[in-house]
């Protein structure tokens, strides 16, 4: 890529993050898109416009988010996100020191380094003004290469302090979040799994009697769980019933309004879909469907709760503190029996994970691991599978009744043109969903950790594939004999490959947060989708909602893509310090942009008290090791006898995140005591603490306690102290 | 070594080990020798012939060792002695349980191969009748391989079996040691180090605060950990002259009776070592010594607590259940502050080693074991190192005063000869108490812990240079340079030195059991010694108890001595299973005499509830896979086709200890909640548990509270529920 067509590819991006900016600043003003661009504020009963932008000028969102504290963010979007803002933020902190030292040092040294003007050190053609700037136009040997030595101490020095500093504070926000004198069910209960088998007595029994031995003045009561699959089915069923008479209801409502006085009853058919079968009333049918539902569902609640318990249960205490307590200690002498960890918050309980067994979870979590090595490693096989599959002449083998469909001569070209690229973005758009799949197969009990196990898998994924792959790909296949007889020349070969592709990163960063940013922040197919549903689709309130409900920030899926350019940006830093502001622009524009969408618009869907920290921490850290090890083998092409002195900094990002483990981890592991044991506001109100990890499925409508008198324990009678 | 030299020396040690059975049924019924063989019973205040010993026949401590139960074995010598039984028993009945297939199987395989009678396959001439019956009689490629193939399976499997029992069992004899009705002060305390700075408050004060928050209603009062050197100093000096003042006292009273009526007045000379100096009447000198001490150390315990207060403490809870919990629960934010761990027994604290930070503790670990893998790797180079500086020429040197002595020509001539093999011996008489002081060196806080963790050492060095050195040693060195060129010929290189080696083993295992447990079972020396310092040095009452004082069975320093035999016969067992009943005669007899020797003579000097298994478990499982290896090398030398067969069994072995390790391994690093919540048979009492922890050297004569104020905090008042 020439320098020419480089600032053209950059100029079009920011025309078209230009054009969405003033969109958004255009749209976001207007009362009947209130909704797509200040969900958060609605649903938290505040005034949208309450900042002014809608009598300020377009751009006041740029001062409202830069002004909005971190304790904003908290109250608005979680601790969680606030733990994202923080890694946004430390990466920037990041590239911004390393900049402020490499681009006036490093820049005038290669640019001044004459020596090798026309020979360029990249043999592909790339060879550019750009490629002047960077580490490749510094000749072997000069003592000019201690400036990049230098240099690439000094990065990883910034790198250390900051994400010191930023471990010590998300520690510090968590301790906070923790110890809040607010009342939060999951604090005051603990989820234990691996109960051993019955002994002539009920589960409940089993449960109540061990744990009243062990905590007999802190005990509240315990709920076994159990296993809802014919339950959750039917209560989904009765809902889908529900909302249907609801939208009947309202289009028989509105009917009357329109036309005729005495309305048009909306009828529908019973079939398949709706699309066959005898047409009847859809109010009546719905409230008859409905009225046979509703003791179907009590009477299989019932039969749930009584004959469905299974292994596992839900343990609570009238403290924090021995809640705490409880979820840390070892309760039986085999460990592998009546394990316990602190209970998530019930609307991220895996309830379905529950029941299986420790070994089964390592075995499960060891299989998982070997898939998606296997997966990172071989990714390429089950796409040229699928392609292969999805060739037509497969395809109309496997389903033969779209051979008509098919044979049409148009759409036959397409097809053929596109179904192998079509199979390669579904498979890529399919991953992150996969990985999660995966990760909930291990058998973790809460959304929150499932989530951080396929992002940190993603991670690997991406910079293994993306980046490696793009930067060495063809070089290693070309190469493969080579390496067999020097396994340690892979180091050289990557470095041998970088500079020739820094200016295709370049590209590839600034198209990341242009365009990428720019639709973040217009939120143009939320608004496109949102407005056509409301036309053409929704009929009650409820699914008008539905329709502009913004979903959570989704920070697990962002993050790899994040730690991808991070990881870019800081390997290519010493040797072409110019992708450094690409870099700061992405981070600065991200940090600001996202805190507006945090602050207005997406609803946290879970709560994990910042324990996505500890992953973030460690891929930063494993991204510099690559960029050192990536620097010794530069270094070493450069034929720089002092580049043995970048040794040490491997080890010392070792040691550091040995360190940082010791002193920090555990607390992102377990709730450290002295937090737990502050003062609550209130005495907990203990049966809502125990009601709110009743599944919806199984929740009552008499409210009544009758019923969960099976799986679930009497409440002590006993008025416990409440710390 | 030919087959009538190994039956000469094999008669010879048998017939000493006649001797010595003799020998002890004799002097053991004397009751003048009752307190060197049954001191244990003696200090329980047990008839030390109950059992019958002294009027049945001599050898009624064998049907005695049989017949004593498992908690005769837990009340006579504790838990720890018990697991040691069950190491013992279970090397036993694999060696047992390996023998009874083994021997009737391949020793007629073995002998029956007639192919290579005279082609030995060792060059190195010890080819004999003996080495027809092992595997190196088989003709290389033979199917008769099958058999020793499917042996070294069944070794493995029995070890598994035995291992798995063993490990359920032992942790079934901690957990009833556990929840003994008994009150045992450390169930009911914590060892907290770490504590950050003061801010304003004292440290008593800072401690109490923090876990008064935390356990507002189970907490009892805390103990700050003090710098005790100089006042143990004064406490050992006035300890030391009350002895010598019992001692002049009971010589004075003696003389009175045999010699004038009047009595001859003991004196003793006031200078260096009582050798030089004026002379002085002993009694009236040591009370004036005394007089003096005392107000000194009263006054130097005041300071102490007030002043030499440090960043530890012990905590004391009324409930054995939160002691547990809080031994095992994280305390504060930042995981390298408040750290806590269970309190060892007061006895066993080290008590200078509490105040050593946690990542001084974790650097200091590193540090010891990096000394020791050079120590076991070099630790030929300190032995030539001391050789060579003890040779006369440079000791005369170094010491110009032993010149004279050294010049005599007889003498010169032994210390020409012996000086290297002294240095030699002595250096390996000390290791294992250098290795326990690198032990204490890494910041441990109880003797039985560093114990524990200087036998694992032992035992490591003591294969390593042994066995391995031994059986490759000289051909190591020896062909080193083909070594460089294929690393991995070592396992073959292990597996060619086998079997020549066989009889040398065969030999020093016999001699080993032979002479060793003919001398501890006999007690010749303790005898000896013991009348001698009763005829020549003993005065007083404390005397003589001193002088007979058994010690500890010491099995810290067994252990490693009996592993090494374990891994000689494990992996000689199917290359030359004739080595399986020496093997199993030397357990059985250790388990017999040792058995003896823990219900009459031995007094534990700790106890640490069995916490030595999981390192026996593991060092076993290590000498399985170091056979098993072995076995897969030696199959290649015979190039048997179907050795890869071989392979998955270390891959077993990690995935039993892992397996092992999940189930059973927490238990012993903390105590489990539903053990500790078991009834007491009494209600504690509070202020003598937190009394035992308080050191010698800083109790009070007049048992009063006032002077502890200053380190040990005021109990709370308020009657706690003791559970």
């Amino acid at each position: 890529m020439d320098f020419t067509s480089f600032l053209t590819s950059l100029g079009t991006s920011c025309v078209i993050f230009v054009i969405l900016m003033l969109l958004f600043a255009w749209l976001s003003k207007k009362p009947g898109n209130a909704v797509v661009y200040y969900p958060n504020r609605i649903l938290k009963g505040l005034d949208p416009f309450d900042g002014g932008s809608r009598t300020r000028n377009p751009f006041a969102w740029i001062h409202e988010a830069m002004t909005a504290s971190e304790q904003d963010v908290i109250s608005m979007s979680g601790l969680d996100t606030a733990a994202y803002f923080v890694f946004l933020g430390t990466v920037l902190g990041i590239l911004v020191m390393s900049g402020i030292v490499l681009l006036p040092v490093l820049l005038p040294v290669s640019a001044t380094d004459d020596s090798v003007k026309t020979a360029a050190t990249t043999s592909n053609g790339t060879f550019s003004d750009l490629d002047k700037l960077s580490m490749g136009n510094i000749t072997p040997k000069s003592s000019r290469l201690w400036g990049f030595l230098l240099a690439t101490y000094w990065v990883s020095l910034v790198t250390y302090y900051l994400l010191w500093k930023a471990y010590k504070h998300v520690s510090g926000l968590r301790a906070d979040a923790l110890m809040s004198p607010e009342v939060k069910p999951e604090q005051f209960a603990i989820l234990v799994r691996d109960i051993p088998g019955l002994q002539g007595q009920t589960r409940k029994e089993q449960v109540d009697l061990y744990f009243r031995a062990i905590y007999p003045e802190k005990f509240y009561r315990s709920m076994v769980v159990t296993d809802n699959k014919v339950v959750n089915k039917i209560w989904e069923e009765l809902e889908g019933y529900k909302k249907k008479l609801a939208r009947a209801e309202a289009m028989y409502a509105k009917s009357k309004t329109t036309g005729k006085p005495e309305g048009v009853k909306p009828t529908n058919k019973t079939g398949f879909l709706g699309l066959c079968g005898a047409k009847v009333d859809s109010i009546e049918y719905y409230s008859a469907k409905i009225h046979e539902l509703i003791p179907k569902l009590e009477s299989e609640q019932k039969v749930t709760l009584r004959e469905k318990q299974q292994n596992a249960a839900l343990v609570f205490f009238t403290s924090r503190v021995t809640a705490a307590a409880a979820a840390q200690s070892l309760h039986a002498q085999m460990v592998d029996k009546w394990t316990v960890t602190d209970a998530p918050e019930p609307r991220q309980l895996i309830w379905t994970n529950l029941k299986i067994k420790v070994f089964q979870r390592i075995l499960r979590q060891y299989v998982v691991y070997f898939i998606v090595a296997l997966a990172i490693l071989f990714y390429m096989i089950p796409i040229a599978f699928i392609s292969a599959l999805t060739t037509l002449e497969n395809l109309k083998k496997l389903i033969p009744f779209i051979k008509p469909v098919v044979n049409i001569g148009a759409l036959k070209t397409v097809l053929e043109a596109f179904l192998p690229q079509l199979a390669l973005i579904i498979f890529l758009a399919l991953l992150p969903k996969f990985l999660f799949f995966l990760s909930k197969a291990e058998g973790i009990p809460s959304v929150s950790h499932a989530v951080r196990a396929a992002s940190g898998k993603y991670f690997y994924f991406s910079v293994f594939n993306v980046f490696i792959g793009v930067t060495v790909g063809g070089a290693l296949f070309a190469s493969l004999k080579k390496i067999e007889k020097h396994p340690n020349s892979t180091v050289d070969l990557l470095a041998n490959a970088l500079p020739g592709n820094a200016t295709f990163f370049l590209t590839y960063v600034a198209l990341k947060f242009f365009v990428g940013y720019g639709l973040e922040l217009s939120r143009i197919i939320p608004l496109i989708i949102y407005h056509l549903k409301r036309k053409y689709l929704c009929k009650t309130e409820a699914e008008l909602k539905a329709a502009w409900s913004p979903g959570d920030l989704g920070y697990a899926t962002r993050f790899p893509g994040d730690m991808l350019i991070m990881t870019i940006v800081l390997c290519y830093s010493v040797i072409a310090p110019l992708i450094l502001p690409f870099g700061v622009v992405y981070f600065g524009l991200g940090w600001l942009i996202l805190r507006n969408q945090a602050l207005k618009v997406y609803v946290p869907s879970y709560e994990s008290y910042g324990r996505m920290w500890p992953h973030m921490h460690k891929r930063i850290l494993a991204a510099l090791i690559l960029y050192q090890v990536t620097m010794f083998g530069y270094f070493g092409t450069k034929k720089f006898v002092y580049a043995p002195l970048l040794i040490p900094l491997p080890i010392l990002s070792l040691l550091f995140g040995y360190v940082c483990s010791k002193k920090f981890y555990r607390f992102f592991q377990d709730t450290a005591l002295e937090v737990a044991s502050h003062e609550l506001k209130e005495i907990p109100n203990m049966d809502q603490v125990f009601r709110s990890f009743i599944p919806l499925s199984l929740r009552s409508e008499k409210n009544d306690d009758d019923q969960f008198e099976d799986a679930l324990s009497q409440q002590v009678s006993r008025t416990g102290s409440f710390v």
